[in-house]
């Protein structure tokens, strides 16, 4: 058994993309640490082939899960050493998370962020929530405001379990923010603190898989989404933010996960993006830290775990890549209804 | 006029990418900076038609250039204040610079390569060269370290004049190290170096636009160039980054710039990064600041500047972005003879 022939059983046996490289990163990360949501984190492999991947390792006689540890057996070190498998090295710079902005003036408006957002709804697995941390969500306004996409802006957010409705417009640098939700709790929450707040924030009931309302077709200078997923869904939600864009010059922005989105997906995405009249002008992985959600002993994912051990809320292991699009043509989406299940494909992990 | 205007018509004069939003760029740079290097930098559009865009304002009657300086006329103030235009806003990370790395076991080797680096050959405007910061090169290599790019795995460098191929063997990481240059001066200065300091680097003189030498295709985990701007000369240079690479899993690392590069090139490099078989992992603007060289005033875009001063060596206006893929299918480019001129085109601003 080579790392060659593993990756072709585990392709064989799950029929999902994996690559002599993933089953690498696994053993660079099991390197590095014997926690499985380390490993997991670290090594950037989508979970289900990733869990898929430890066992038939297990069964090849490199690791064993004695313990509630991974480790490298005396046979897997030997092949880590042979094929020159070094440890997985984070080199996340200390003072911005890996993120490499400043939060600049986002900073004055930080503990009330903080203040608001300790009364949140909480995730719900029914829409596949699961929120990113509150310093995630204030990176994400300094990162927008320093690429011109927030400040005299109009600004749409689709889906905002992670409150970046609330965050923009308490800096008070946008023109105008609007933001949509399929779940009734946030969408009364965001109208309720930003009634308190004196905030100027229009919050509206919709499900993404229905048209966007005419009136925001065309209307936002920036759009900002965190969509599940899946292939279908995350094209769907983020084909909603281009169709609501003015036009070249527009930007939107994303989030994109290694945990549940292989890079054969990630390309698929990427093709997709262009082909809607956008350019890719960033893309930053890590950016976001997720708090652990409550459901995380019925996410899809958890009965492959080889080890299995509930994660402390804030010992984040899933973490996801910021994408920022520009426009450089006319948005070539269709504004239609969506039909059947946008939200689980083979790797989905956590719905 | 207006900002659609002007744009309408600088379009129409130059025949390049510009589109309204590169004019509000160009404003919101304006109301941060009145020196024309720091405009530039900030604005993130292509030196060439910003430099038409300038000249487009001032007959606008929004900016004048009188005493060197580039500043908001009142007319041109009232025009921001209606738009809505920010000041440009950077939000660097003080500590890393923007990278959003530490260089972690990298800094052990900067000393030694600040050194080494200290008697490199002078950029020449003869092969497009231009260097960058020695901070930009170490960054670098502990990028690609932390994306497991660089320890125990072959890498190929396609134009050194960076001295990457340097900085990655000094590390003593990585299994093998070879480097490919037009420039007898730079090949000469690699072997010397590795020969003095016991480094393995394999330096060998050659001309991108002829084919790989078949012993180097399919050879490489990973594979640098910061290649020439040119849509061609660009595409050209990665597309044998590519073909060297072993397959499915292996990395590529390329430098690409907003200064002599439009959003609609981006885009069109973009497209055909993933037709060759990769997608696009990372995508860090502003990673790289060049030291300026010393052909300044005699490259190309040097006549067109509204405001002529020679900026200091260590004032850095040109920065570009690291960007990384990686291959999830076989590659797909033909490593075949390139004919004619492959370094220039409209937007090209230095050679």
């Amino acid at each position: 058994m080579d790392l060659g022939k593993l990756a072709e059983d585990v392709r064989a046996e799950t029929s999902l993309f994996f690559t002599e490289r993933d089953a690498g990163r696994i053993l660079a990360a099991a390197l590095t640490s014997e926690d499985i949501w380390r490993i997991i984190d670290l090594a950037d492999v989508p979970v289900m082939v990733l869990c898929s991947a430890l066992r038939a390792m297990e069964r090849a006689g490199w690791l064993n899960f004695s313990r509630g540890r991974v480790a490298l057996t005396p046979a897997g070190q030997e092949l880590v050493r042979e094929a020159g498998i070094a440890p997985a090295l984070e080199l996340h710079c200390g003072r911005c998370g890996g993120r490499g902005v400043e939060l600049g003036p986002v900073a004055r408006i930080a503990e009330k962020f903080r203040e608001i957002a300790a009364d949140r709804p909480e995730a719900i697995q029914d829409y596949d929530q699961g929120y990113v941390t509150e310093e995630s969500t204030l990176y994400r306004i300094a990162f927008m405001w320093s690429r011109g996409d927030l400040a005299g802006k109009e600004l749409l957010v689709l889906g905002d379990d992670d409150l970046v409705s609330l965050a923009a417009a308490l800096t008070g640098a946008p023109k105008r923010v609007v933001m949509l939700d399929i779940d009734e709790r946030l969408v009364e929450f965001v109208r309720e603190v930003a009634g308190r707040e004196g905030l100027r924030v229009e919050a509206l009931r919709h499900d993404l898989r229905e048209p966007l309302p005419e009136a925001l077709v065309s209307a936002f200078d920036t759009f900002f989404c965190d969509p599940t997923e899946s292939l279908r869904g995350f094209l769907a939600f983020a084909g909603r933010g281009i169709s609501a864009l003015k036009g070249p010059g527009a930007a939107g922005y994303m989030g994109l996960t290694r945990r549940e989105a292989s890079l054969a997906k990630w390309r698929a995405i990427q093709e997709e993006l262009l082909a809607y009249g956008a350019v890719l002008t960033d893309l930053r992985d890590d950016f976001h830290d997720y708090v652990n959600w409550p459901y995380i002993e019925s996410m899809r994912s958890w009965e492959h775990l080889p080890v299995k051990r509930v994660p402390g809320r804030d010992e984040p292991w899933y973490r996801s890549a910021l994408i920022r699009v520009e426009l450089v043509e006319p948005p070539a989406v269709k504004n239609v209804r969506l039909s059947g299940d946008i939200f689980t494909d083979p790797e989905a992990a956590t719905t």
